[in-house]
């Protein structure tokens, strides 16, 4: 069956998240409901990652098998226009061999995370970034994000659901600057576990308000417990940002 | 009474404008409403331009005379907190003397319009965007935008509904830029008539799309018939983006 590698970007507000359940509409199910309508045949989709509810993405990128080949132009067309007026898009299809599976073949993630540090509430960008209303320190976040980089045990940054077998990951870089009066996280790793990218910024906002220190932030990694780390920031500010795979046939 | 300067975000979809009406919540409205819990009085808002259905602000300024003097921060904190749901923000408030007012005083209104040039449908940014999904040349656009630059009867970019005494009208500048997959167009006036904005908007996409040459808008702008130019543009794309206003004592 001809694969096709979807490049999507999805506002998170009226999801559950990503994957299908039962309490309300999925990315999952209406792009893989649009796919249905497409081939008369229910299909399945995989991503990169799992998004939680209210959590957005500017490059999810997921897999799908269709019974039947179509101009890659013609599936990206034909899932936008069957999936209206849901908030998803998907900006690019690609033909590719069976060999590859959006979340087993992928080499890197990337995730951006917006705190709004202004005085007053968002107004055009309600649900989409984490309102801090009080100023932040980003120079001192992004030193202490520098404790947090390399091969470590996360357990004090993963949600007690995470079904991940192990706490070990390797954060390749989190970067935190001021962009205007928004501050932006980015965060890079082959894989994060359940909330890891929200418990680390929930963290580094501590530091920004001065309560915590660079040292404070690596007792918390080293504690290997929830509780010694900040809270999870709010789904609003997050954003699947880009999933990296390696060349086809290397 | 103490007259505060406001300057005021919001996300227009859920309005039917700023200006009062009968058929649905207007940003005027909600923050007036929101003053008069907070003064227990009725007040009025001036704003430095009315703006239709749908169209958005980043900076649009009112001013609003309270029955006694408050910090104006405090100002600004309450209106926000009581005009809650609504998706509009007091991003600063100023004490301001008499002699201010905020559509008499402004000396420079302008506006920003956004495109999106790509083939998927905006799913992060729905109703922010014009969602215009074949390629447009913002070059051309841009060129052809000059012809309109200047003092000109803008009868052929004027609602026909337009309440304005003149059509006569000094552009000051109009820029069109590509940002990405956006095409972003500035302008920049004393005063706007009505939909002018979203009619030149209109008609430079049709140079964009290679149906209308330079000429072809300098013939339309000197026709001074509605019908000569270009359709209007949806209200998604357009933000009231500042007024200016002379230095105070000058």
């Amino acid at each position: 069956m001809p694969r096709y590698k979807l490049l999507i970007e999805f506002d998170g507000r009226p999801f559950v998240g990503w994957q299908r359940q039962d309490n309300g509409p999925s990315v999952q199910q209406t792009l893989e409901e649009a796919a249905q309508r497409l081939c008369r045949e229910s299909v399945r989709l995989h991503a990169a990652g799992r998004t939680d509810s209210g959590v957005h993405a500017l490059g999810m990128v997921a897999h799908v098998d269709l019974p039947r080949a179509l101009p890659p132009d013609k599936v990206a067309d034909a899932l936008n226009a069957l999936a209206r007026p849901a908030p998803v898009a998907v900006l690019e299809a690609e033909a590719v061999s069976d060999a590859f599976h959006a979340r087993f073949s992928c080499v890197e993630r990337s995730y951006l995370y917006r705190i709004l540090t202004r005085r007053a509430q968002p107004a055009l960008d309600r649900g989409r970034v984490w309102w801090h209303p009080r100023p932040l320190d980003a120079d001192a976040m992004h030193a202490a994000a520098q404790t947090l980089v390399g091969h470590h045990d996360f357990t004090s940054f993963r949600a007690g659901e995470c079904q991940a077998d192990s706490p070990m990951r390797t954060l390749d870089a989190l970067a935190v600057a001021r962009v205007g009066d928004e501050i932006h996280v980015t965060a890079r790793a082959r894989s994060f576990l359940h909330h890891q990218v929200r418990n680390m910024v929930g963290t580094l906002a501590l530091v920004g308000q001065g309560k915590w220190t660079t040292a404070d932030v690596g007792a918390a990694l080293a504690a290997r417990r929830r509780a010694a780390a900040g809270p999870t920031a709010p789904p609003d500010g997050l954003y699947f940002l880009a999933a990296r795979y390696p060349a086809p046939q290397e």
